[in-house]
């Protein structure tokens, strides 16, 4: 018989490598570490969200042993629900990241169905032929886990997101130990973060933000607004402490910032003294030099509160002389644009904004390039897959790894869905299995390709216009009018003139008998009119009904 | 008699302000100052371009004594043959600038209609009542100027778009001591660009590349491909330098790269070695290690050079390996995403991919902020009005000036449209002119506005559903069946189902009669079916023929 091969397998089309999902396999056993989603890009249009195809899973289904989420961000357990639907095993998570699970689940109906089993950073769990031993890692969400996976194989290590912070909020720093300890027993492959991979030295701590906020508190005369991540308990801790140091009280505003706020209070992740915290409505009671509000909306999404301010459609309440806004965030690439705006319509509404550019009110929740070094040379491994970074990332970690001495033969550049395979201790490049983006827009999976993303392309750029005639069905003779609607293509009111030329050359399209489709003629010679006339290209359709 | 005041007004809308366009004014007397163009943002859908809306210019035209453009890139430059359709004024600019503007006017076709004047740093020209003095700065284009105008109320400096490179590649510094002989006389209100005004310390100089230039060219074993800016004479100048020293030929790819190369070369902006310049087809059949190809696309644009090669589409040649590619740039707001992508997808393609995030191939045409408190520090301007920035820029370029004694009073930050007018030595700001973007789409100008900006994006976003049918005039029954097309809604394939659904519904609806417009019925029931059926929200139209 031959002999088994350990493969992993990370899927999610052109999204970060790995980030979203992944597969550890050994025989029949199949271990999935994350279910988590994309963002769409600027160019996706009307997309809600992305996720990986696990096409390649549907008839492995009664091989998966379990499930792994590494920690509580979006992109490593937002498809949960999707993957639930088609595939049933246990889930493993820490108490916070089963928490942030559950709200997932329960908005989805499906709670109950999930089979969610608790495990803490140190514990060891066997699933399947797979021994995983949790490990805990800093990031920007606390209670994260990185993974020792030892398989039949060898083992493998799977840093998760994680980040060497020294002085954490929560005073638990990276297992530093542990990661040595893997180390020392001898590292087949290590699976790591790259997503920093181009930033020079060493992702300062959490801590320098304590003084840049108490800077920021002492200075401002009215509300300070800090706007962050939902999921960011750790910054909520920090805003707690800077409002209890200063003298101020705490109030969470927008849904997600209040429900996290509940869990993390809930499970000892957020440990604020009595009254700190009151409720919007008693904060804006108060004087304003005394208030802390912590929104949603620091990537410029239009619907969050901060969007909202920004724009003056709040609501419960609107900027005022004396606000301080304080973005302590980064933008998520691509989002730049829209947060540049917000911060610029900030200023316009008369707050004072301050943003990661002009204070340190922001630090990443990701290793750099000392730290990923650091990180090779705690664990020594045979091999080192790059993950967790578009390709440029990978291929920049992979440059860090060849300067620390591991060979360019060891280091496994993929894209997702490339099987990377161990056999006997060697590392071997395998098949592709097929599996890219999959849409999800409205209540609809998948059904949205790039047929439908062209055609929304063409519709942005230049809009439609329909034209419907009547002819008569003995003589073919136009009766009436010929209707023209439009959209998105010219301003109507101004553009009379045009579509009454479209009118007349309609008549003399039709009045010539013969030749080819009169439908496509009447659409061409449209066509060619627009583009001639205004150098736009909208698509144009025609009805023609025939009346006797 | 009232005494009359001066006027500053900067236009363009939400853009950078006075970046595309400003005018000087005294009594009876406007000085344009540069004519440039905007680009549109991501949800600025299917704009070309956009320019400073001068409406308020137009009943004015007999005033304007004369334009000015500080220097060649298209934000100064881009909008000049849609002012010169509307005002005639001489225009003055630099030999490079001349060189660059006529092109654009070439290809306007109204060249000869311009009545352009020559002008050197160093010179002074009288334009109705402001005598203008030329200074040199350095920019990311060469020949770039600033501003002293003498008008009846004081002198005005502005700073154009500078910074204070000490080694700049042409050798030619800012004047330092123009701006401390203007400082000495006495200026009013110095106008100075604020783009860097969130970066700490100093821009690096253009020197810097040199080396890293140098490390790349000896690494490389295969063909070297330089992305830059068409404007970027100076990286021509750089790059034409390495080839010299690491003996390799070198190329320009890309019309507007060619182009300028050209006007460059004839104006001796950029002086190269004989030899050294080869057509791209030559380059194409010598060894790869001795060429170099200077490419347009860094901005990650689909149809240019670096766009193509990165897909595999480039006609001419592609990605090989072996090939370097260096982006020697840095992203434009809000273009990261597709940069991004580009570098990714390079990588994919084979190439070795060097940008700003990994070597120093790049540096910025802007001051930073202890240059811009250097020029504060020269000119010891009685009044600031910072310029050149979104309202972040502005404010912490403010913030600045007031750190080194500047009082806020003095200090002018406004939007476009907002006059600030001079008296006797005082500054008040006046009421505001209306105005805001203009934008180009196809040919025409203006006639997108945020009308038909909806509707493309509510298109993008859910696309559309026309239906048609046919009621018998008579008895109001449907005749035949309901057509429906969609775009941009469905993957019409996958959703015969839910159209077969429509069809029902609109059977449905025409056989109850009465009510409301039938035409509004359907498409009410439509829409909500849709949203129901699958929470998504295309526009719908409805086309109802009558037959015998």
């Amino acid at each position: 018989m031959a002999k088994k091969s350990l493969r992993l397998v990370p899927l999610g089309g052109l999204g970060e490598v790995g980030k979203n999902m992944m597969t550890v396999e050994y025989g029949s056993n199949i271990l999935i570490i994350d279910t988590g989603i994309m963002f769409p890009e600027n160019d996706m249009l009307g997309i809600d969200y992305i996720i990986p195809d696990f096409d390649y899973l549907l008839d492995k289904g009664d091989r998966v042993r379990g499930i792994v989420v590494t920690h509580g961000h979006e992109d490593h357990t937002g498809a949960i629900r999707h993957v639930l639907e088609e595939i049933q095993a246990p889930i493993y998570a820490t108490p916070l990241t089963r928490g942030l699970l559950e709200v997932k689940l329960s908005r989805g109906g499906i709670l109950k169905q999930a089979d969610l089993k608790t495990i803490q950073a140190g514990d060891q769990v066997q699933v399947g032929p797979f021994a995983i031993e949790f490990f805990h890692v800093c990031h920007s969400v606390p209670d994260g886990v990185g993974l020792g996976i030892t398989t039949p194989a060898g083992l493998i290590v799977h840093s998760g997101d994680y980040k060497f912070d020294h002085t954490p909020v929560d005073g638990w720093p990276t297992d530093f130990g542990k990661l040595a300890e893997f180390g020392a027993r001898g590292i087949l492959a290590l699976l790591a973060d790259s997503t920093n991979a181009d930033e020079p030295g060493w992702t300062p701590s959490e801590a320098v933000i304590d003084p840049a906020f108490d800077q920021v508190f002492r200075q401002a005369p009215g509300r300070i607004l800090i706007g962050s991540f939902a999921s960011l308990i750790s910054r909520m801790q920090q805003t707690a402490n800077a409002s209890t140091r200063h003298d101020r009280v705490m109030a969470f505003v927008g849904t997600s910032m209040v429900e996290n706020s509940m869990i993390a209070r809930k499970l000892g992740y957020l440990e604020v003294p009595q009254g700190l915290i009151v409720s919007l409505d008693q904060a804006l009671e108060m004087p304003p030099s005394k208030v802390v509000l912590m929104c949603t909306g620091t990537q410029g999404e239009p619907s969050s509160i901060l969007g909202r301010l920004s724009t003056g459609t709040n609501r419960r309440f609107g900027i005022q002389p004396g606000d301080t806004v304080v973005l302590s965030s980064h933008p998520i690439p691509g989002n730049e644009e829209m947060i540049h705006r917000t911060i610029n319509s900030l200023f316009h509404q008369g707050a004072e904004v301050i943003y990661d550019a002009i204070a340190p009110v922001h630090v990443s929740g990701h290793a750099s390039q000392e730290e990923m070094k650091m990180l090779l040379q705690l664990t020594k491994p045979e091999y080192l897959i790059p993950i967790h970074g578009e390709l440029r990332h990978l291929k920049q970690h992979a440059a860090l790894a060849r300067e620390i001495g591991i060979p360019s033969d060891h280091i496994a550049v993929v894209e997702n869905g490339t099987v990377i395979e161990f056999l006997d201790g060697d590392m071997k490049i395998g098949e592709r299995v097929p599996g890219g983006y999959v849409f999800v827009d409205g209540s609809s999976v998948g059904d949205v390709g790039p047929r439908v993303l062209r055609e929304r392309e063409a519709l942005a750029r230049d809009g439609f216009v329909v034209v419907h005639l009547s002819l008569d069905c003995q003589t073919g003779t136009l009766q009436g009018e010929p209707e023209i609607v439009s959209k998105g293509f010219v301003f109507v009111r101004d553009a009379e003139e045009l579509f009454e030329h479209a009118r007349t050359l309609i008549r003399e399209i039709t009045s010539h008998k013969g030749g080819i489709d009169l439908k496509k003629r009447i659409q061409k010679e449209l066509a060619d009119y627009f583009y001639n006339e205004i150098k736009r290209r909208p698509m144009v359709f025609v009805f023609i009904s025939e009346t006797r």
